[in-house]
């Protein structure tokens, strides 16, 4: 069974992996390594990558922190009674948000975490568990990206347990969902998150599957980078760039369920909030002219698209 | 004893007032307007100006909307016990930010709101309450301009109630405070809510005050807009006002009770984030240089600064 040692120190490597590949596709960024310790345990290495040739601006965050479980952790997880003393809790994970500069190239988002609440007494046996998730953020939907991203996905998935694709997709489609846009925030991809040991998918088995999210990221998206990055766009495009950076920006702060907990239980701002773009604009009410790639873009924004069936079944291609 | 209509009335000529006098004092942009209804009850009218000669954004917005209170709102008021029927509500008010070209001209918040919840039975009397407050964001502090606009607040308090403007003020400091950069959203300003009726001060009383606050709102910034809209900036300071307005974006966003009760309840999306500036940026860990006027102006983003005070004693001037 994993400890948290191992899982810590995966991930670390992972950060080192994912950063080396990341600024060998840019071809120009180098990421900057910040390290910081959290008052109460703990701490993290943020790692920053700002114009890039292909990245404006990206972060690849690292962190390990212990203590005290905060009080707003034993609420949201009933963990005790009142006037109980509060568990210790250890979390470690790696949080990604890379925004590029051509607007035909994705914005994306990987996490991968492991939470656990350390045993009270002897009599108690803690609990544990992991998350993280993977989705795709396209200023413009291009149906055939969507579809590869997916298929890459679901490869994943299918390699650990049949129904992880079809329910870590719905999950994602819930998840990162702008609520009062009544829009998904881009084309999904997977979430999921309280794993924990269940019959087969012991402890060993949920971290093989989340190494395998956290070890397939970097080729997703570098494929994309390497693909897209020499499309050409001119300054409509980048017009809706920075709308479409907006939008990210309300969902991380009105949504975003980590981003918000952070924030409240003084998380360390700067780390969490790398997540946001080098600029957002927000235009009044703005509406794409009809029959755009902007509009079709919105069309696409919605919960629940089967995105491997959609293509499939309109080419007759590969399913 | 004002009625609800006779405020909503008032409300919504003070929005086309302000209006009016904004565009005379910009000189070139013109509000457009934007009615709307609530399917639930009620609606508001929109006023936006995009691209003026100071202003580069801005909203003017009126609505009054009743209907069944909103469950978030019986909750957050405590208004009923469960299972009982909720009531009805009705709500009014003006509400304005102000994002200028030039970032020696502050951005500037105001609104004035008026709230009732109506009886459930005759025995019951329901109850209502008025709200409100003005806050100016300087993207570099200038102490005389925040000594001039707290001299403004206070006069119009002071005019009502000899304690409102040091409990208001204190209100604002708590109130527009951006807890993650434990940074204030600016030189903050008055802030006031559940403005009931307390022995002389009758309803009529509390709404000759909120008619005060919202009548000097257009002379208090047209001042600044006229003074500051000709200062020179170069790239530097349009770079860090971006920055700033990031932080205004985070304030309002994750922070501000309204914006976040709104976009939860189902409210009119693009009403309540016209508070959104045109364009703002993101920097990883941001530090301006040491003795720079971007570094002074985060030493003067700090709750408790006596802003009459700090000037008179330095310069011995006027009171």
């Amino acid at each position: 069974m994993p400890t948290r040692e191992a899982i810590r120190y995966w991930f670390k490597d992972l950060q080192n992996q994912i950063c080396a590949k990341l600024e060998q596709a840019d071809g120009g960024g180098k990421f900057i390594s910040d390290a910081w310790e959290r008052p109460g345990g703990g701490g993290g290495v943020s790692r920053v990558l700002a114009g890039g040739n292909v990245i404006e601006k990206g972060g690849v965050n690292f962190s390990a922190v212990w203590g005290k479980t905060p009080e707003a952790t034993v609420k949201l997880l009933k963990l005790s009674s009142a006037g109980a003393v509060a568990p210790d809790f250890f979390a470690t994970g790696v949080s990604i948000v890379l925004h590029p500069h051509n607007p035909m190239v994705p914005i994306i988002h990987m996490n991968v975490r492991y939470f656990e609440i350390l045993p009270l007494s002897k009599n108690d046996k803690g609990t544990w568990w992991f998350g993280g998730g993977i989705d795709l953020t396209p200023h413009y939907v291009d149906e055939g990206d969507a579809r590869y991203f997916h298929q890459q996905l679901k490869k994943v998935c299918d390699a650990h347990h049949p129904s992880y694709y079809k329910q870590f997709k719905e999950w994602a489609d819930d998840y990162f969902f702008i609520r009062h846009r009544n829009e998904t925030r881009g084309v999904g991809g997977i979430f999921f998150d309280y794993l924990k040991a269940e019959g087969a998918l012991t402890k060993d088995a949920r971290f093989e599957f989340v190494k395998s999210v956290g070890s397939a990221f970097a080729d997703i998206y570098t494929y994309f980078m390497k693909k897209n990055h020499t499309l050409p766009f001119d300054e409509r495009h980048k017009q809706w760039q920075y709308l479409r950076r907006g939008r990210y920006v309300e969902f991380n702060l009105v949504w975003d369920r980590g981003t918000k907990f952070g924030l409240e239980t003084d998380g360390r701002t700067e780390s969490i909030l790398m997540s946001l773009p080098p600029q957002a604009n927000w235009e009044y009410n703005h509406r794409p002219a009809a029959g755009s790639e902007e509009e079709k873009t919105i069309t696409l924004l919605t919960k629940g698209i089967d995105w491997l069936g959609k293509i499939d079944a309109r080419s007759g291609a590969d399913a």
